[in-house]
């Protein structure tokens, strides 16, 4: 739906710091370092009963959900509330456009509010990135997942959790099994993964839940799951994103969890230590077996945890470029 | 809907302390008295203007409402901005569950972004037990209000009253008037009042309206609202609760209100210093005569007061005695 | 559908401080010239980053909104919040009025949940004036739009930016276009812009969008907007508000526009550094060209700004003349 333009441009300040959060594309592995460092440091502080500090205080976040996500509306506002920022949940779709106001007229609105962040969640792709370029480039704007496009956060979360558990990303291989058509996940893991420097990206799904040319993001396909997870350190399942699907196409959930979910069968033919991944909410019986859901190499409590954390890193880097970019240091 | 063993191994430390406040039933007239006294403080601080303290900060409490309850959910925000908590309300029916996700993965999702305290309303009798039991038993729950189980909150909010009402429960001869079978206040005021110790406890209703083997609680039962209120000190109310009515048996208002409604006549025979209680929201005209819910004998708008001051006291207690169990002063 | 009494005997301290917020009709030019510069005090605070002062830390606010409005709400929530108070939110018209409870019960019950302040929106004219008055006077009520009578803080927070644009009131001839029948807004603009001593009021409407005996209050009237619009310094152009409307009696988008929709054309015929105000949400292309709303005469996103430094004034300053009548000083 919006025209893109290298991100890049529109996220980094001139001295190469972070002041929006649109993609994980084209971002350096230094930069991506210093996310997951500071996210673990938060992680590191609330292991300590600190999850309280004062980065954002005085500063408001609104979340601009345009499409509804009680899940991730529910980390970003934990995560900004624990940052000490003012927090505003704006479900737009119910609200002012029903009094036929533009989402240009919202946002200007809400800017004139002196809102200091926006979290977007949209249903199209570019919505975050076209706010910041074109609408509101001194608010920092989050993504909070746009269309099939990107789900930053998402991403940054699952590389922070592979680190804590493997250490070093060089050695690794990791696949990506299940909707990656639909999924606005898969996109953002895999720019993730390559700026990273892991091994070797795999992506696993029937055809039919394969964007086209996938392979020129740099990763090798498989249809064949256990082909697929063949000596693999790190599986990273998706969800089955019904809501985004053509019915017709559907493949039954029965089908889907015989060819491609992940059970202790399948499982079995990763590494010995893989570990196992999923942004949730888990569709049990379907992407994944209760036993590996539950079991000691899932990691999916983690990357809640994470998320936090991830969450809370972005948003007072971001803030603080953009205090910079407005010549106020945060 | 959910099974119970004894909640006193759930809802107490090794040293006897709360952790959880599931139901008031088994707890200790010594544990009881401290929630009072600990309210009371509050309602004394507030007298003076201080309302906000710090006890819960950077405490994340969720208040997980399965079942809406606009009035009960505001005391709980309220209590819990006052102690200066990040407060997250989640309405679960309109929300994850729609994503086909779990109770129980809602709820471990909710444990690994650190929540610490769960306030859990549910229309299934057991629920707040069964989470705090089965689920996270190391985030502090507080059950506000389980099916016709319990309402703990409520009946020691009652309890509050009374006691400032009428300084000693021995000498006392309480009656609970109205729809006691659907009632999930009656049960735990019955429990609360013989652990104080008053003299005597009447129920007062219509046989439909009475759970069978009430008097195994240690209760006398009176179907004449005239015989059952005669010379006693308190006179609770109940709400017809209409919603959880089969209505073929429902009586209809006017017939329960010329029975059973609470009129100056019918105050006349009790005590003449009795006081007058109901949980509100009041049906002026079916439970109560408007004379005597506005009338100088009432407390309603005391138990209001009262129950923000008793919410205060045993989420600030059951977080002391969760810090303790994990190892960490609050 | 609320009677009214001199609204100074309820909104104004003995010794003449403001203690509710109502409307703009009776107060004295100082009271109004005060809540100016206390506004103009935060919008310099927010130039220089400080956007979160402690003023109401640890008071109660509760947004009483009878009637759907998110943006009037996100105002008074954000106002609140960087005044540091609590802040619940009640959607009124879905919630305890299901379970029959009295407006009355409900306002009581808030009350004895020690609140302490109610942002009133509601449909009916008068509904703040009479809680205000009988229901809760010692809670400070601020109303946020009554039905067609007033919405005060809208009013002020125009006339912050007309002083902030043109300095002084005495030589301004203002024009209100539009929809003067329905506007809760124009009629507490009128007043104030009286009581601040503007050269001349003009009202710009058809007809049948003119309350009857409108000269009374003081103000020009003028069907033709060319020659209503002649040589003013600002117009406030009002929104049509087709929900309030007969649709019977509704002139088409098209034709209201043509004749009285603000074009550059229009917008010539006033003073050369003539302003441009509107309260929003905007009807692009109905009240205004977007070329007008745009432009640099445009003030409408300063009107945005204003509206929480205005609030944040009569928010604190209400407190503070309700804390001094119940004898403790804020």
């Amino acid at each position: 739906m919006f025209e893109q333009t290298d991100p890049n441009q529109i996220q980094l300040t001139e001295e190469g710091e972070l002041k929006h959060f649109i993609t994980t594309e084209g971002l350096s592995r230094e930069l991506l370092t210093e996310i997951l460092d500071t996210a673990d440091s938060f992680v590191d502080m609330s292991a300590k009963q600190v999850k309280k500090v004062p980065l954002l205080r005085g500063k408001t976040v609104v979340n601009l959900f345009f499409e509804a996500s009680t899940r991730t509306l529910s980390t970003f506002e934990l995560a900004a509330k624990r940052l000490s920022a003012d927090v505003l949940n704006l479900n737009i779709s119910t609200s002012s456009t029903s009094k036929g106001e533009t989402l240009k007229d919202t946002l200007m609105t809400l800017h004139a509010m002196h809102s200091d962040m926006f979290v977007v969640r949209h249903s199209s792709s570019g919505a975050a990135h076209f706010i910041a370029e074109h609408v509101t480039p001194d608010v920092a704007v989050i993504n909070a997942g746009d269309g099939r496009h990107a789900h930053p956060t998402q991403a940054m979360l699952d590389m922070l959790t592979i680190r804590q558990a493997k250490g070093d990303f060089a050695p690794l291989t990791v696949a990506i099994v299940g909707d990656i058509l639909h999924s606005r996940v898969a996109r953002s893991q895999i720019h993730a993964l390559r700026t990273l420097g892991v091994n070797e990206i795999r992506v696993i799904a029937p055809n039919t839940l394969l964007p086209r040319n996938i392979e020129t993001l740099g990763v090798k396909v498989f249809t064949n799951m256990q082909e697929g997870i063949k000596d693999v350190d790190v599986v990273m399942m998706l969800r089955l994103q019904k809501e985004r699907m053509n019915t017709a196409l559907l493949p039954s959930e029965s089908e889907f969890y015989k060819l491609y979910g992940l059970t202790m069968d399948k499982l079995r033919l990763a590494k010995p230590d893989a570990v196992v991944m999923h942004p949730g909410p888990i569709n049990r019986g379907v992407e994944i077996a209760s036993s590996v859901a539950d079991g000691d190499r899932s990691l999916i409590l983690d990357q809640v945890t994470n998320g936090i954390a991830v969450r809370m890193a972005v948003m007072s880097m971001s803030m603080s470029g953009q205090m910079k970019s407005r010549g106020n240091e945060l």
